[in-house]
């Protein structure tokens, strides 16, 4: 999908699902690893592009991390002041499995985007709220995967609101299997 | 709140926040542990009964034991047939506080309702996908609190959908901290 340029080509801007992260004038989008998950698998609530009522939540490649950032809105309240623990979860989960999909596009040397995007699933999501995270802010999440086997890998994830980390969380990730209806590839 | 039974007065029916367990005439409504948290800490997206984009889970007392149910939207959907991840993490951390907050009123011997709900808030959750979770029908939610002191309860949840479980979770749910607003009480 094309996008353009900020005007002074520096910025690393969010443009639909596009975003750029070089500030040379030969800088190209990074794509997001959710945007390539076929069709028929691209309706998740926490992470489909396809999903009209749902977060959208976009992963890409930065260095041997996967990024994601996340704006919340008024309504994802906890108490007042503070992000509603269940978002955090969610984006804890869809990031580490955006980010189990993309070691595996890694390990097989292909850019994201250059095939369809490998589908996982949550075998289990563990999450330690270490403090309050405030409302209002942008959210990042930055995630590493820790082990990786051929059709498992665990990623932990850091979510992090204006520079703090105020949640860890670890995610177990399985290759989808073909019972809920990954392709037999 | 008052509710009207049903016209036999023997089905356990949701009706707005109340629901009837009894099957006598004396039957009475039973109370959401949520319904009596005070108004400025009821707008939890999760469980909040004063917000209005939220899930307003109701946790009932049961036994010895907290019980939820839900019905999850056609978008609540992480694979075609299935029901999101996230959603059930959500689920099962809301219900988790309810059942803490109502294990404090129980060991003060009250009854949900006689005093305001306690506020308790996460420490960690942490969830099994045992196996997809159908969408379109209810979901349950069985709690148990396995420890508690003062300030802190774990409790286990139970996610089952048409009569099996097929999420288990545990919360580590802490007594909601001065600094996030808790009435110095």
């Amino acid at each position: 999908m094309p996008g353009k340029l900020p005007p002074d080509g520096s910025a690393a801007i969010n443009q639909g699902s596009l975003r750029f992260t070089q500030t040379t004038e030969d800088a190209v989008p990074a794509e997001a690893v959710q945007d390539h998950y076929p069709d028929g698998f691209a309706h998740c609530f926490g992470c489909g592009r396809l999903n009209e009522h749902g977060h959208q939540l976009k992963t890409f490649r930065e260095g041997d991390e996967a990024v994601a950032r996340f704006q919340p809105g008024p309504h994802h309240i906890a108490l007042p002041g503070f992000v509603y623990g269940g978002l955090i979860a969610s984006l804890i989960d869809c990031h580490g499995i955006g980010a189990a999909a993309d070691a595996e596009l890694r390990a097989a040397g292909h850019d994201v985007g250059q095939v369809p995007t490998p589908r996982y699933v949550t075998a289990s999501l563990h999450v330690n709220y270490l403090k309050p995270t405030p409302l209002g802010v942008e959210l990042e999440l930055r995630a590493r995967v820790r082990e990786r086997t051929a059709r498992k890998a665990v990623v932990e994830v850091a979510l992090s609101a204006a520079g703090v980390v105020t949640a860890r969380g670890e995610v177990v990730a399985v290759a989808m299997p073909v019972a809920m209806g990954s392709p037999a590839t």
